[in-house]
């Protein structure tokens, strides 16, 4: 339970570690599976990150979880989207009866969904005219995102989100973590026209100039420009981080509201891993920002958890060979030296 | 069956094509699932591509084949890799037995695999100085290729490949349907130093000076430069054609055997998707030469069918989400007309 900006702020400050130990012996196991050492790119530097965040061998990797926080957002008054906040509801209506993509897909993968709508009647203050959320209800919407990860028994947990508008209030924390104006981070999220990406880029730049001075830490970031859902995946990342459960942060909206918590130091995400690059411009920046690399690049750009879902059938693929090849020795396959 | 090479060659010139009307029908349906058009990027252009083929709507996804041939070569002799030939022979036995990284993947994910070693104890000639193959060898060993996806009762099929050596065999076909020198399509494979990429250069050179007149068309270039293991998948990937079962193409070798095809056309590998582009550095290149997009990018470069058993999982999700998503009139959700 987070309870108050200062008692967050120090969690963040003694975090849990990697194990090294384990990283190590990952990666020489690696060296003695029956294939040309690093010959499954990626999917080997998976099964060390995976190995030094379980802390033991085999891995494991059959208990995933999509926690999908929905939030609505008083930006939208300023011309954001063409689409109404109403629609907020609906999908999750539509979550919860089984027919979003989100849904197919974790179907399909056997992952658990947790649908979790935060206040949706209670929109957060448009950003341009004072503070998104009180503390009150920002430690609140973090705790809904903390919570859902305690209960959780998952090897690994990806956050989904849906909230009309959200993707301006994941652009201006993204100015506000990083700098840049508003263009640098504004794209046209659900399908604006150009002149609405302008004028999404115009509002992010307005907000700035009105908190003019704010706090650069995580929790006054996304007080004054996030949302409950956004708040909620920020809480949830922490969360995960003390249990040692790795993440898959989905797309730009996702990544961005983990994104304040690297104020703290860039170690702060390394238990966190970019499922996929999206279609909206800004999250290359973001991602290179945070020093992620994406597992996927699909020209995506849905939210909800659907580019993380998509993303775990890779760390499985990597968790299985690293578990389950056999060495060159015990398959009497001759090895060689590796060249370099 | 493949009886003679101008059999081939005419049976190329009358593949069956795609179903537009279905391509058209499920492009409908994409605008009205519940999510902003183009938000699921290259899922939902996958979803047309399996209507197109399939010609029916459901799709179906459930039947995964990847067909897996070994074969030796004699270009070894030019000193092409670091791994004695004996090793594509205690591969197979590790492929048999469950061992080998494309096992884990095939277990992990449902797919059925079949092994299908071709005379290992018959290389080809070394390509430097004859042909690597004569018209009967050439011929059974596309027929094995063919038989195997006609036995098939797959939905998707791909295609594994292992045989020390066959990245330069790989290499040679791509300079021999492309143009452009050895250097251009040489790479370190399964781990040669720089020294060794240049002698394979070399290697490559050599062999186009030695056959330097020969008729383009993708049986003679496969007789000449190619090896059991890749004509199998030329014929295989020609054999899913007649049946319109789309083929995922794996790495570097699997995507060079198929690429003789497409001087019969560029329609002629419409039916084919490239799962990935590998880290060996000329894949890149083949894959723009064909007009493919990878759908993944991850370093891997071991062959075997692993990167094409990855991608099988995104088409997996574009599927479930083309049959499975709600509409916007079916889940009451509020849609807006699209800009562009």
């Amino acid at each position: 339970m987070f309870t108050t900006s200062d008692q967050f702020l120090k969690t963040l400050e003694d975090l849990p570690l990697a194990s090294l130990a384990h990283y190590q012996a990952a990666d020489e196991r690696q060296k003695k599976l029956t294939k040309p050492l690093g010959a499954l790119g990626r999917l080997e530097a998976l099964s060390l990150f995976f190995a030094s965040w379980q802390g033991a061998s085999p891995l494991s990797l059959d208990k995933v979880e999509g926690l999908l926080f929905a939030g609505n957002h008083g930006i939208v008054e300023e011309g954001v989207t063409p689409f109404p906040a109403s629609v907020t509801k609906q999908m999750v209506a539509n979550f919860e009866a089984g027919g979003a993509a989100i849904n197919a897909m974790t179907r399909l993968f056997g992952h658990r969904l947790r649908v979790i709508p935060l206040e949706l009647e209670r929109p957060t203050m448009n950003f341009t005219k004072g503070a998104a959320l009180s503390e009150d209800e920002l430690l609140s919407a973090m705790n809904s995102g903390a919570q859902a990860v305690e209960e959780s028994d998952a090897d690994l947990i990806y956050f989904g989100e849906m909230g009309i508008g959200n993707t301006t209030s994941a652009a201006a924390l993204c100015a506000a973590v990083f700098g840049g104006v508003g263009k640098d981070w504004a794209g046209p999220g659900t399908g604006l026209s150009s002149a609405g990406v302008a004028n999404k880029a115009a509002v992010i730049d307005r907000a700035m100039v009105f908190h003019k001075g704010f706090e650069r830490t995580s929790f006054e970031i996304m007080r004054l420009f996030g949302g409950r859902e956004l708040a909620a995946i920020m809480g949830g990342v922490v969360a995960a981080r003390l249990k040692r459960v790795p993440v898959m942060l989905d797309g730009f909206v996702a990544t961005a509201a983990a994104a304040p918590l690297i104020l703290a130091g860039r170690e702060t995400l390394d238990h966190c891993l970019a499922a996929h690059c999206s279609a909206e411009p800004g999250h290359q920046r973001l991602l290179d920002n945070l020093w992620l690399e994406p597992l996927l690049s699909l020209g995506m750009r849905l939210g909800e958890g659907t580019g993380a879902a998509l993303a775990v059938s890779l760390c499985q693929a990597a968790i299985a060979t690293y578990n389950d090849m056999a060495t060159f020795e015990s398959a009497a396959v001759d090895d060689i030296e590796p060249v370099n």
